[in-house]
């Protein structure tokens, strides 16, 4: 099977990755399903240098693109999926599940650039991490031994990417808007609330986590994130001047 | 979800593995997908000892049966099923795709005991390992770069067949928000832009009529409906102070 067209629009992010054989085995998944644009962010350095060097998959992995936060890294995608294996008590929002996130991710990239975030070995994703997110994939693990190898947890998601494809021609999904213009528009908001005291100085860190999470599940579509831009814009700029 | 009961009947077999953490992380699979019989014909016997000292999924390892030949360790099983990945040119029928095989290895499992073969590393399972199966199952890789990591290679598998169990209730749909929440919503959001003088007096009747299908537009859970509604009526509050 060739790699699809779409395939070219995902983004695989690696979120803090400490084992260069997870990287390698990462990278080496994506090459057998066709999918070849990996973004590293936060890698533990040696881990990164020794994957480099690894046999398979190279040049992908030397293509690798690195940034500094998981912002930076999804700033040009229209929709952020993160992963998570079993039942996380934690989140917020309830995952979809592998085969119906696929399904949406794919319908996704017929039109707009997307990327699909995994966290670490350790503690997968972060809170912080999962609020630039739409929303979370899960794994159907079992409830007793949840958590996947990481290199293993890509080749599934991706598996099932592939799987995903010869559905029938899904219509086109709406355009939706970038990372970076839901991060904006989470930054104005911010500013909007401080300004007019909905926000307490004491709170104000894990409101703007809740802020932006708000703000993604809103699945904004594109031409819209530029109206709600100039509102918010407006708003936080006469609420500053009191 | 629970490792199902049909899933006791495969043995997933192991030939000829030489790396021990492609034993650890097969066995990781699998206890991650709730397969818990694992069988090694021949390993590298270093490899095997380290393997069972290995984190997670120790006890499945340390259950792990050890056969000296494929004819014995598939013995008592009524179906025999290979796996290859891409497309090999030496072999003597043509594999089935994993998710019609999984499909039919999961109807087979609904009765009887089956096996599910995966070869070594660096040659995949011999011409006379093939001899012992039923048929093979081809896992979907890109012709340019067909052949999996051992372990993946296993997840990826044992995931299709998790799948092929009959479909799960789907999850509820969230609770979306009310018209009447939407519609004050709409109200407040319309009295902040107007006090911030993003509405021009001339063009807010029209402006009402955009920002409403704006709202309606956002698709919102009704959780966040209350707290949009918390926002914006603080936000406009203060802006009308001025």
């Amino acid at each position: 099977m060739p790699p699809a067209a779409e395939f070219r629009r995902l983004r695989v992010v690696l979120v803090a990755t400490r084992n260069p054989l997870n990287l390698g085995a990462a990278a080496r998944a994506m090459s057998n399903f066709g999918f070849l644009r990996l973004r590293v962010v936060n890698p533990y350095q040696i881990a990164f240098q020794e994957a480099r060097s690894a046999v398979g998959a190279a040049a992908l992995l030397r293509h690798a693109e690195e940034y500094a936060s998981v912002a930076e890294a999804v700033a040009d995608c229209a929709l952020v999926v993160g992963t998570t294996a079993g039942a996380r008590r934690d989140l917020t929002q309830p995952p979809r599940g592998l085969q119906e996130g696929a399904r949406e991710l794919h319908r996704q990239l017929q039109s707009g650039d997307a990327a699909l975030l995994f966290g670490s070995e350790k503690r997968g994703l972060s809170n912080a991490d999962m609020s630039h997110c739409h929303w979370l994939l899960r794994i159907p693990t079992r409830t007793e031994h949840p958590s996947m190898n990481l290199g293993q947890a890509v080749a599934v998601c991706l598996y099932e990417l592939v799987r995903a494809r010869p559905a029938a021609p899904a219509g086109e999904a709406p355009k939706l808007a970038t990372a970076g213009q839901l991060e904006r528009i989470t930054a104005f908001l911010l500013q909007a609330l401080n300004a007019s005291g909905y926000v307490k100085p004491r709170t104000s860190s894990s409101t703007e986590t809740k802020v932006r999470r708000l703000v993604r599940r809103l699945q904004l579509p594109a031409d819209d994130a530029v109206v709600w831009l100039g509102m918010l814009r407006q708003m936080a700029w006469k609420l500053r001047q009191k």
